[in-house]
């Protein structure tokens, strides 16, 4: 086999290739959880892991701002989901130079995102070798006071929304101690029908293609109205940042226009986190075709190509 | 903080430490796999990182067989418990050295033990980086048709027994390719009531004392009854093999003598695997002291000191 080498195209081939799951298993690979059956009730499941150097780097980062970080990747997919967190279990590599007193921080850390996000860690394994620091999340869920969001029901005509500000987030340390948004996708389903969403982890334009490829549909995005964090602002190209930095966390998500004026109407006025309109949801006609456009304010169209983040490539 | 620094000091720091879990957290903590309830049912969860020069080599073992043995190991721990396997998800940190192909020989060393165990991989994350190959398999179970079997439930007189023969798995390559006891363990409790079960990891000395700590119990070992494999009885010290070498992933449980005589006898004479009365249960009079000891031929007892492998010592 001589193969392109991408992340993306390693999931394309497992889920091409994997057996068939069963009628327990509703929704497996290609959105944030898994949605499986358990007698009458739905539970879901998702798994994260996180490396040294890669997702963190302890010269910038504490232990224990790792292990909430950790928690906190698997709580977002929990919000994307608009599901709410359950239990976690957490296996380590601890590199075997650190202390005992360093694991401890580690799991003050991941304890304290447990704590406040009322998913306690029931289990775990602990490991260690001569290589650096690895920690995985696995975490299940319960769905909401609705069905779980999937990434695959944007409709053409949809509006595309997004919480909060992109951009530089790895730059501002924000993707150290941000929110997952799981409190406020529960206000966002009990406000609309959200046909769509994901949680920008990858980045805008990567994960706003995820939703475009599930859905089968593209997106125009208007540039002037990306909400751009203070460090996007200040950094050399504001829209890059905004759309291909990655590790935002925030929500974005796809409502029908008249959801989305009263989401946006609705929306506590109160409420420290904006929701912004950035775009809608546009037809695709044919599958090999690019799925997302850039406006700018003269409303001319540019090719948004899938920026962001990408592991496992030469 | 200067703390002795150990794999079962940090676990039990981290037990002592934890929140409440809340009421439908049935056991956490200390078990092969925690038990939750949700709605009416009851879900068990596991999860086991494996690590490249640790628990695998790849100068010895091709990517299918560490996919498999990945898998292998979270169905063995749903073999403790007596439960059987629903999902998996599954967490990756590939080399970047590696290839797209080495990536897929990898999932279909996964897919090989999700498929024959009829646990489907439902999802993961797959990430890469310029360090030694991680796996984590994060795997859900439901109740056989008994309870899930403890650690904890081990009674003063009960009698010791294990499945298959002990010693010599990672020197025999056996740790790669073993059967997990899956159907076994269901056979087990439908011939007897199983008081506590555990399945080999660490070795069995290491292991029988989880259940003796667990149970607040203590054991008697007869050495001349211990299944020796054919590894264990070529190496120079086939007793310290079968005691200590880790990886059998073999059961260890506990019965009421009754119940062992019957369980011994209704065992089916066809099946290639052994059942093997080893030991019994006696008490221990304060928390403090030995819990295990070896019986040899002449009745003579000898302390038996919990060994095998242990992660992150100095």
């Amino acid at each position: 086999m001589n193969q392109e080498k991408s992340e993306f195209k390693l999931i394309e081939w497992i889920s091409r290739n994997r057996p068939p799951a069963g009628d327990d298993v509703l929704t497996d690979i290609g959105d944030d959880m898994a949605i499986l059956r358990t007698g009458g009730d739905k539970i879901l499941i998702t798994t994260d892991i996180l490396l040294e150097g890669v997702h963190f780097d302890l010269d910038t980062a504490t232990l224990a701002q790792v292990g909430y970080k950790a928690m906190a990747c698997s709580l977002s997919d929990c919000a994307a989901m608009a599901a709410i967190p359950f239990v976690a279990v957490v296996a380590v590599a601890l590199p075997n130079r650190m202390s005992m007193s360093q694991a401890q921080q580690l799991h003050q850390g991941l304890q304290s995102a447990a704590v406040n996000y009322h998913c306690p860690i029931v289990g775990g394994d602990t490991t260690s070798w001569d290589n650096p620091l690895a920690i995985d999340i696995a975490m299940l869920a319960k769905p909401g006071k609705t069905d779980p969001v999937l990434r695959s029901g944007a409709q053409i005509g949809d509006i595309v929304l997004v919480t909060g500000r992109l951009g530089g987030s790895l730059l501002s340390g924000r993707h150290l101690d941000f929110t997952p948004r799981v409190a406020e996708a529960q206000l966002l389903t009990s406000l609309a029908t959200i046909h769509a969403m994901i949680d920008i982890s990858d980045g805008l334009s990567s994960d706003l293609n995820h939703i475009c490829l599930s859905s089968d549909v593209a997106a125009v995005i208007d540039e002037e109205a990306l909400p751009l964090s203070s460090t996007a602002l200040e950094s050399a190209d504001p829209l890059y940042a905004a759309l291909a930095d990655g590790e935002d966390f925030e929500l974005l998500f796809c409502v029908k226009p008249a959801d989305a004026e009263k989401l946006l109407r609705d929306w506590p006025a109160k409420s420290p986190l904006e929701v912004t309109r950035i775009g809608e949801i546009v037809p695709c006609e044919k599958t090999d075709l690019p799925r997302m456009f850039l406006r700018n304010s003269a409303g001319r169209l540019t090719l948004l190509p899938p920026g962001g983040w990408e592991h496992f490539r030469d």
